[in-house]
């Protein structure tokens, strides 16, 4: 039986996430992204189109390597102005009852009792509909917004997430036993006292006293994605992860990343089937192939290579207007080489700088880029999933509903007849246990955060 | 002609916000606070009443002052659990069009660069209805939850806090200007980036770089509240604050407390009739005066003296469970006499603990309460409003939404007879706008954060 598949929408609470330049397209919508009525519109849209999620993404600091300056990302609004992601969830849980949201938060620059109290007020006001994307931030800019003068290092940074996990899984997992609210009103007592408990953290990066503010939610732990390249990251994944992002444009090494990830996370007890994978996805579907070809080149000319350089600026740390077309990126080997296989297929190495900008000049980015008829894009996907043993994409919005309107009123059918997609949501409350087919929306066992459990 | 009074209603997220025990009467819908729905019915019953604000109350810690100990807090549900104040307006504005939300939020424990843009996304999906009650939080736990050994001093805070204002000021009013978002689609340019500045704040407490991630909002600057009574508060709030909370039970004591803010606001250069000025107020009304004495009778039965005790512990720092009856509060005089004038009227000094334990059997709070019609309850503002020079009043829940529906259905009416209440809401997009009767959301010039814009 094929697998089934999972699918995201992938948006942020700003003009351009990955789409640079495509705000200025007529029916692109996402000028509208201060209003709420652009956010309930659309998760009502992928309710209708029955995805898993809205995931929401997030900087925190401009990005400000290319050209060393602030003014691209400005005038191309490259993720800048990007207001909060947690802010838009509830009303947009108001218009639904199924779709999660993923929220992006950094475990590097906010403070972990003041963050674990909002997931948990957020997984009370969705009814157990929350996973939180843990990221750890990379632009230098967020450090100095921060009060940083320079940033962590890679290691330190996810040394500092590792402790800012323990203390909000305490405060998730540990706090509150599951029977300490006891609405009891002829005694009038709504909280055994005897049953929450002070976390007492002292650690390394933090000292964080409890008990947690919020009582128990219907997941207690959000459900826990991330996006883990590097050695450090995948073991990080491997460890924490329900859901992992992984990007590139080559299968072979996509499928080698997978199978690296859940080999780590079977070593340390955790079933491996339960780590879902996400590789992003750009889908342009027209009625035919020449149809959608032509839509995907009037969309191409809306097109913002500027915009493109600043995000791979700041994304690699090249500052691709310092160099000559027939140069080549300085640095080591390994990384340069890293570089060229997330940007492009079957790079040749080393690429000049040239062929790097010339790639750039291109909507597809890091995953899988399909133009074509919703035939063609299922084939697609399917065969992505058997090659590589993904779990599922999420989607990019080239324009805003309308990328999403077309997958759904053209792809998702195609994918339904095929038996591959849901036709109804699972049952469950909680986006955990419609992920997981489960009959609980709490964390397994095996996962690190229960042993911070404190049940009679 | 009579003053203009302006309504919020005051609230928390939480079971039990100042009506300590009220949990557990039958009619009280407190209980579903986890719930979206029991915040937009809310919503909409205030602006069916035209209320100014729903003011949400928040602390980051648990009272444990009271027994030495924090059970009585959970046994009674005293503001814990209490979920994340800002996460409920979203939906609220969703379902209104008017009302205003005021939401606290300390400036001891979150970093302000990522509290700037939380307020800024807020000011956008509300379109200028939001208002920030500044707080500097005064809660041992609260400290230790967020890795303090111990409290700042009081002073202390007070100073990081002005630096923080300073921080968020210049985030809101300065880094971008007026035009600087162009939106210029045959150019491609969405922002001009010679309009958008980094704010470069090095300080005693904060080193913030900027931009501000956010484009301007309609009020760019929330409206801003705070409770002042220490002599160091009351000279912050005539710098900083619009809306201003003084709590007391003596008419005189309060006119003097308002006068002297409104003075210290004038001598700096700002119009102290801008500055509204509002105290808490218990109403309990009936169509005859027996029918409201006979509602409170039952009310008052499931008031909780040790929820009380509880709130004065934190509140004050004296733990009544610690003393007898006969005794006095340790201390300095000054200090202790502060607590029992806002604790009683008239109140002899030095009371024995045992009068002050009495005294706090009681659902009458610290500032007005009334039992009685709606004619008799409207005199009681006016002839406060008169007294004191207050400009309106934070209405408590004593059930909800019970208390607010009675209110909205017999007290707004015959406020609005005289012509002390509006009938409409006034002309205005923003909150700020409506406050002042004013044609623009924008703060006046002479607040102390108008130093900051930078304009052409």
């Amino acid at each position: 039986m094929a697998k089934k598949l999972h699918l995201n929408a992938f948006e942020m609470n700003c003009l351009g996430h990955l789409s640079h330049g495509l705000w200025a397209h007529p029916a692109d919508q996402r000028w509208r992204y201060k209003d709420l009525s652009y956010w309930t519109e659309l998760a009502a849209l992928l309710e209708r189109g029955k995805f898993d999620t809205l995931f929401i993404a997030d900087v925190l600091g401009i990005y400000d390597v290319y050209g060393n300056s602030k003014d691209a990302a400005l005038r191309n609004a490259v993720q800048i102005p990007a207001n909060d992601p947690a802010l838009i969830v509830p009303p947009m849980a108001h218009v639904t009852n199924h779709l999660g949201f993923a929220v992006t938060s950094s475990t590097s620059y906010e403070h972990p009792f003041a963050f674990a109290r909002r997931m948990s007020t957020l997984d009370h006001l969705t009814k157990g509909r929350i996973a939180w994307n843990i990221v750890t931030s990379y632009l230098p800019n967020a450090a100095h917004n921060f009060g940083y003068s320079e940033m962590m290092n890679h290691d330190e940074r996810y040394e500092l997430a590792e402790e800012f996990l323990e203390v909000v899984y305490k405060l998730w997992e540990g706090s509150w036993e599951d029977n300490a609210v006891i609405i009891d009103k002829n005694n009038r007592i709504y909280s055994d006292p005897n049953k929450v408990h002070k976390i007492e953290h002292n650690g390394k990066y933090f000292n964080v006293q409890g008990p947690h503010m919020s009582e128990p939610s219907l997941q207690r732990t959000p459900v826990l994605y991330q996006a883990g390249t590097s050695s450090r990251g995948k073991a990080f994944a491997a460890r924490h992860a329900e859901c992992v992002f992984v990007t590139g444009t080559d299968t072979s090494i996509m499928k080698r990343q997978i199978a690296d990830i859940r080999r780590q996370a079977e070593e340390i007890g955790r079933d491996p089937s339960k780590i879902k994978f996400f590789t992003p996805l750009v889908a342009v579907v027209g009625e035919t192939r020449e149809e959608a070809e032509q839509k995907m080149k009037v969309l191409s000319s809306y097109y913002s290579h500027e915009g493109a350089m600043v995000l791979f600026g700041s994304g690699t740390g090249y500052d691709l207007a310092a160099y000559s077309d027939d140069s080549y990126l300085e640095g080591p080997r390994n990384h340069v080489q890293s570089i060229a296989e997330r940007f492009s297929k079957n790079a040749p190495n080393p690429r000049t700088v040239g062929e790097i900008r010339q790639s750039l000049n291109h909507l597809r980015g890091t995953g899988l880029y399909v133009v074509g008829t919703a035939t063609e894009i299922a084939d697609q996907l399917q065969q992505w999933i058997e090659e590589t043993d993904l779990d599922g994409f999420n989607v990019r919005q080239v324009i805003s509903p309308g990328t999403l309107e077309d997958f759904i009123d053209l792809v998702v059918p195609e994918l339904q007849k095929r038996g591959v997609f849901r036709k109804e949501y699972e049952e469950g409350t909680t986006f955990r246990e419609r992920l997981y087919s489960a009959d609980s929306g709490r964390l397994p066992d095996s996962h690190p955060a229960a042993k911070y459990r404190r049940q009679a």
